[in-house]
């Protein structure tokens, strides 16, 4: 297997801390993204849709997305389970994981692509520029801290995101949450559920990965 | 099990065509947007974020996203199978829809929702209001052209959009190819692999589900 990553970015984040709980050790190239390199031809030619992680199989397939990567290696390596066993628990953890990359990843990403001035015209990762939309960042600034004060309700009712275990939700909650620094947001004052279960995971061999 | 659907809504159908497939009869809710009974106390107690489809379970869990309702279903149902037998079909099958999802889904409900003068205020799903922004419209259906050439693409190049077989990925990536009608999208002229594909699965008897 080849894993191409980005040290700086959350998504590739979510796919290292999957393959760290898994206990596996892939063959990794850096994509830089600060370096532009995934628009350069060499990594287009891997994935025309410039986006990172991507993982190519044993079987050269190309999984370009953080679900299918995880998809892929549950399947293969089934232990420890990050996914689910039964039914319930593989429904509650896509579930809350979709929700933390609906609720939480987007917004975070929406502030950010739109509103640093790094950032101009990539407000949509892709080959296509897309101009910066300040209203959008606002929006997204706004529904960030809404995702903060919806985790803490599910964290004061459950000791992780989606069962009684860590699991991929956890992981993409997990780094949604500490990348919303970069629009100069935490964990607020009083959520001492959500820090709890934050340094519970920072704490985990995977938590600095 | 109790299924919670709106018939207007392209959420609510991927997940109404995944059961159809399945070859299931499950109790059904309709739940009208159009008369924001998704707002109302009896569906918030279900739901609090407010967004339809919702499966509640036998064993009483509440999956408020299509991804969690399609890996319950298909874990506890699992033939035919809609999501993948071997590691490299799940992988590709869930890598695909989520590329329908960000690129597809995404954009189309960007142009509807902050465009749309019925959905003022109704910009994001959910219990708070936010505003329209008509630069977001805008993008929004700009991306959803390039989606439509993004997927032209795969299909000279696959039969279905994940793998050679029917699965989740086509549910996905037709509801909202269909979808975009609401933005004054269809498929381009000449886009020859998209047109027999979409044909091949409206003749399903999921595809008017």
């Amino acid at each position: 297997m080849l894993f191409y990553d980005c040290s700086t970015a959350p998504n590739p984040r979510r796919a290292r801390m999957f393959i760290a709980e898994k206990g596996l050790t892939i063959e990794t190239r850096d994509v830089s993204i600060a370096k532009a390199e995934q628009l350069r031809p060499e990594f287009l030619a891997v994935n025309p849709r410039a986006t990172i992680p991507v993982l190519v199989t044993d079987e050269g397939e190309v999984l370009t997305e953080n679900l299918g990567i995880a998809a892929y290696l549950e399947a293969r390596f089934p232990n420890p389970p990050l996914m689910g066993v039964t039914p319930v628990e593989k429904g509650l953890i896509a579930t809350w994981t979709a929700i933390a990359e609906h609720q939480g990843g987007l917004p975070i990403a929406e502030a950010l692509r739109n509103g640093n001035p790094h950032m101009k015209d990539r407000a949509v990762t892709g080959v296509v520029n897309h101009a910066q939309i300040p209203e959008l960042a606002e929006r997204g600034r706004t529904r960030a801290r809404a995702f903060f004060d919806m985790l803490e309700d599910r964290l004061q009712q459950s000791p992780y995101v989606a069962t009684d275990t860590f699991t991929l939700a956890d992981i993409t909650t997990y780094v949604f949450v500490d990348f919303a620094r970069v629009i100069k947001q935490r964990i607020p004052e009083g959520h001492t559920a959500t820090q709890a279960w934050f340094d519970g995971i920072k704490a985990r061999p995977s938590g600095t990965a």
